[in-house]
């Protein structure tokens, strides 16, 4: 998959933690539009700190990936290092060190081997510009961010003339607030800065701030979107609705591919007092453990699922009789199926993709999260994953 | 381990589900001053409703519980059910159904065989209380009333002339407001029933609801003190030290065998800005897949203990340059330990029970939480059992 006109990159191998690749640049041809969102942990690294002031321009000419190495918990140096890189692919795009998204995906407490950084960028820098960025398959880009993931997650979509196009990687150590999450979509269309902010910002809520593979929040965890405008002008609702196929479509490929995951949980919860109501409670079901293991072992147990809607005990508007809860078309409670119809749930939950939908029959609130299941895969990968 | 004087016991096997023991009265030769506390789940039981009824006016004669079956999001069935195994261990005790605190754990969803209830409870009727109630042993109690608990769980301490005796059962769904955990302490000290609430409710809130396997909160949780008084009056201040004994212990063994369990984790947070903030890190922190896959590979990943507490997002005093991590004694954040040092360290992570303690540098808030690992055998368990 193509990057749209005006991104091209460069992938390669710096030698961070192992020998498979671990650095990735996307470059603009010029200066983009740009919007970001990150996360919000206390214990957000370096990246963060030096991409938040490069996002107060509402601009950038590039964004770099480390992966192996989050840089997160190195104190002073880290925080250098970070600006150090910001300043040395500033420089390889012929901007400043603000006009560059800084993400790292990894290892916490570890300081970034510095000499091979530096050595790795200064034998860039001889190169013309289509030697330095040479790539222009976003996969290839998707690769180059992964660590535990299994594939690459690209997604696209096209708005009249113009081209979205998102890579994203990311399997565990994700919730709510993204996670070791880096996602990023490139455009060429042309917005005003204000108008791709407030979009992206609705659509991460719905698509990457609504996934959940294990309940942990990262420390590294960023989206952003880089608008070159190339193809012009785009009408804003068009571009929002190819914006979010995009990002639901990476949120999706980040829940199936989650750490140890086999299946794709889908809760949507409708009849909440409000969204926010509705997301709190998909999020308590799709977090459930009991609940992830129960679809791991393709069991419709829809205890499991009241149990995770009683869970939100401050919510005394919520009445379990008027509650009423779906494995995929079939409702399991309080019309409880009979055992041919427990066979055929069973069936349906050996697939690839379970939805649960629950109706809490207040009023019109509703939300969608994306999760997967709880495996023993996901212990063994986190069990034996070490510092 | 004798239950205190004034309280004696059936243990039986109605067949609610196997052809385990299933069923347990604890009864009281009179009426006992009581205090309980209850699961604050949406979907809460029948079983949670009637006992909270017996609670009004702080006097029980008996304890209940039905094992292998909750009998929760039952209906109306499962609330005429409830009320009736009340009313009739009620008149096995010579009391009425309010002197009786119904339990109940077990599969979600499936109404009690009340034909068998029936049949077993009219076959104790016609005998005499010593042997209507012949047990005194607590250990059988706590025998009777497990699920997939691989070990009773049982604990005493003595004040003075008093004893205190506790039961408890629960492995899995259990979170902060107690989950399927079941605990009850007998006591033959006399207090009055204020104070015995008083003390019992700052005891629950420091070990079983500072107690967590898997963050799901259970539909029928409850937790009661019964206190017959015969040993006569005690010191409030020793009472509570040995009742936070007898809860303390219970807790921990509740941890320790918590569903595939091979490390007890205990999390200490101190440093904070009030004990409602410790706590709330403390959670955090056992309660994080990442953290808890971590102890069951025995790496001291204290990286993962940073991201536990970064994810309190909202506390915006928590400053990372003031957080200091240990695991044991070791100090491993921000003096991260030398090669020997992790050596050692990962040698104490192999270990039964793992303490991890987190400084977070701002006043003088801390409490304590226990928990477990997060083993393949949690997820065989969750995953095999079916409704």
């Amino acid at each position: 998959m193509e990057l749209p006109s005006g991104f091209t990159a460069h992938v390669g191998h710096i030698g961070i933690r192992d020998d498979s690749t671990d650095f990735a640049i996307v470059a603009a041809s010029g200066v983009t539009t740009a919007s970001a969102r990150f996360t919000r942990s206390r214990f957000a690294g370096p990246s963060v700190e030096v991409s938040r002031r490069s996002m107060a321009d509402e601009q950038l000419r590039a964004v770099v990936v480390v992966s192996k190495n989050a840089n997160v918990a190195t104190g002073p140096t880290g925080l250098a290092d970070a600006e150090e890189l910001a300043e040395r692919v500033g420089d390889l795009v012929g901007g400043m060190a603000t006009d560059v998204l800084v993400t790292s995906t990894g290892v916490i407490g570890r300081p970034y081997p510095m000499d091979r950084v530096r050595a790795y960028l200064d034998g860039i820098a001889g190169a013309e510009w289509t030697d330095r960025f040479p790539v222009t398959d976003a996969t290839v880009v998707a690769s180059a961010m992964m660590t535990t993931d299994t594939v690459p997650k690209v997604a696209e979509a096209r708005v009249g003339e113009c081209r979205v196009v998102g890579v994203a990687k990311g399997v565990g150590m994700i919730e709510p607030d993204m996670a070791t999450m880096l996602a990023f979509v490139f455009t060429d269309a042309e917005l005003p800065a204000a108008e791709l902010d407030r979009v992206f910002g609705s659509v991460v809520d719905r698509t990457f701030n609504s996934l959940s593979v294990d309940t942990d929040t990262s420390t590294s965890d960023t989206a952003a979107v880089l608008a070159s405008g190339l193809a012009g002008p785009v009408d804003t609702a068009a571009f929002a609705a190819g914006l979010e196929d995009v990002c639901v479509s990476l949120t999706r490929q980040l829940a199936s591919d989650g750490e140890g995951a086999e299946t794709l949980i889908v809760v949507r919860v409708e009849g909440a007092r409000d969204d926010d109501q509705a997301r709190r409670a998909a999020k308590s079901v799709v977090n459930s453990p009991l609940v992830k293991t129960a679809v791991h072992g393709a069991d419709p147990n829809w205890g499991r699922v009241a149990m995770a809607i009683g869970k939100l005990s401050d919510d005394v508007d919520i009445d379990q009789q008027a509650v009423s809860i779906r494995f995929g078309n079939d409702e399991v409670y309080p019309g409880v199926p009979d055992e041919a119809g427990l066979e055929s749930l069973a069936e349906y939950m050996r697939g690839d993709e379970v939805h649960i939908g629950v109706d809490l029959g207040i009023a019109d609130g509703a939300w969608t999260v994306y999760g997967c299941d709880l495996t023993d895969g996901y212990v063994r990968i986190n069990a034996d994953y070490t510092t």
